[in-house]
């Protein structure tokens, strides 16, 4: 696919993805999820990439959808996502919720870190918080956006932003749409780490997805991710210990398990081919 | 209805009502119960409100249940709440979930910003935590009161405090009924600002619902806070994302949204009428 | 029980229990399995007994399975518990959910408050995540181990931990396996205290829970701790509510309640017997 709105790159065991519309502060389009999805459908394809990190081209991360789609919508008195019947589905297929627009980023096999290294705003942000960790410039400013234009909370913000900063800050968030920075939610428990300032971002982000990569199996951080939504998504806390008991007792039959017990015993890093 | 126990006004978009029986530090009784009910429901059909803020008449928010109604308890050996059936049922018909004290504040058509001024404990403690956000003097002492008292966790408040705060401080609070102020839970997530003593307390809520009443849209508010309590009672995210699509399909069809994108275009900030 | 990697104290109405193979830092074997449930299981029985101290004998709290265990495991290609059919099975039979390792700690009757001394690693953190209350060491070195051997989230900890310190937080943790500290997340809501050092750990959480056995009724602390878990483990409020005022009522009868009640009114501490 050709790619217009978007780039990336493969370095050893992490990806890079860019939002690409530097001029327009990467607003999203259509354009920009159809060629999202299709880099990420690529990515889940190759066995290299163990880790992936989502990041704007500077000086923005993403600031929502484009004002000129906005214009339009409101010109036809509806919503277009902008999406062609034959865009690529990565993550789709693991399970019913997974199979929407951002929850299918739960359903990847790999982790997904957002490295906000500028403006982020309205759809923008729902992507960020469908990520599963999440690295961000202090100065980095930041709003859901939808009630300052007279919309709801954008695709299912209400269900995550609660989950990751607890019911009264998502609230005063999603209500108001008020600009936030992360400098000052840095201890709302929505960062893993807040840097410095914007050109500290991305390299923060990388230095811990190439860790992840490195220093943990895949195939236990491959079963982590999935079991965390799956846990997310019950009450039921036995039948997480059951399946947790289960899925060690299959771990324990691999080479991964026999390579990490082995660097245990040497004192030695593991080498997680 | 003849108010003895509370006391309310209007202004503008944003109305306040006082827990107002100051010599007994504003102690609920049954009566408080059935006025602050009929209060809010009054409320809820002037469509001038956008924006509820609840406080007490100086100098305590709500000790919980009158001392002289906990001992009528005990030499009864039950409970009475003290309501007559004819009480009003704001918030209720919304969903069977919130068709109780106090999930009813759920139910609501706009957001209820608690003003914690002073003293809130017990019964006045599980009320503000069914605010949507919460505002509170560094200064004020607060405490569940229930297992001092041999009593359980009070109205709910074993769901309510552990989605607010995570399971491990809402026990300590919930299982000790220990005193706490605001200034030593400011970083819980529990306060969406802590002010500096009782008398900064309303006037800085008042300035968070004036904002919230002027600068997001009224619909989009309402909109959003029935997200956000539909979305805590499911695990099915994508059901979630599927609603806000549908929701932001139906929003952009409205005055509403073509002010928020007009004002946004324009760069002028909107006028929601 | 002839107890080898255990052992236990009762002090009043405070029960201690040590994990205890020093030599090897409290790693936890089957035989250390076994002991732990009958303990718990007695101190059960016990009525005297209203609040449970977890901690290991120094230096460590426990560095998770036994490495001699985890090698074995390797060779034989799968997971061996090494428990057997008699096991105790202390809190078991309150609810199925309860019915597995080890969330049978929520179906307990009486708190359990983990007082981490020192290192504290893999099935070790896990068993602290299903305590009600955790205190730790500032200085105490802990990780979830279990990616950088290959395995996935153990025990249910990918269920605990977000309930816990938030999807963002909890995430890093389990994908990682990287080490941290207590100080390190001490405003995470992980712990209820973070100590100075190993040894004013387990002071500390004594005098908490003495605290909580002397000050708190035993009746309400055993209701509101099955309230806290049944309401984690589902969506309705309006069921938490209505259950809550039901649980109302009844302690209203008791005698626990009436000297609750009494000591309040004569501005006196509560003599709970």
């Amino acid at each position: 696919m050709e790619l217009k709105a978007t780039r990336y790159e493969v370095d050893g065991h992490v990806a890079t993805v860019w939002l690409h519309r530097p001029e327009r502060y990467n607003a999203w389009t259509g354009r920009m999820h159809t060629e999202y999805r299709w880099i990420l459908a690529d990515l889940e394809k190759n066995p290299a990439v163990r880790v992936v990190v989502l990041t704007g081209t500077p000086p923005a991360f993403c600031v929502g959808g484009d004002t000129e789609a906005l214009a339009s919508h409101a010109e036809r008195g509806n919503y277009d996502t902008g999406l062609t019947a034959d865009t690529a589905t990565p993550g789709f297929g693991v399970r019913p919720e997974f199979d929407h627009d951002f929850s299918f980023q739960f359903g990847m096999r790999f982790p997904i870190i957002a490295a906000i290294n500028g403006a982020c705003a309205g759809i923008g942000l729902a992507l960020a918080l469908f990520c599963d960790l999440r690295f961000a410039s202090a100065t980095a400013r930041m709003t859901t956006a939808a009630p300052k234009l007279g919309l709801p909370a954008e695709y299912g913000m209400s269900w995550t932003l609660p989950r990751l900063v607890g019911v009264t800050r998502a609230a005063d968030l999603l209500l108001s749409g008020r600009v936030f920075t992360a400098a000052e939610t840095a201890e709302w428990g929505l960062w893993n780490s807040v840097e410095a300032d914007a050109d500290a971002t991305l390299p923060a982000a990388l230095a811990y997805a190439q860790m992840l990569a490195t220093t943990a199996g895949p195939n236990a951080v491959r079963t982590t991710k999935a079991q965390i939504y799956a846990d997310l998504l019950r009450h039921d806390v036995g039948a997480s210990i059951t399946e947790s008991k289960q899925l060690m007792n299959e771990a324990m039959a691999t080479a991964e398990y026999r390579e990490g017990v082995s660097a245990l015993r040497s004192k030695r890093p593991p080498d997680f081919r």
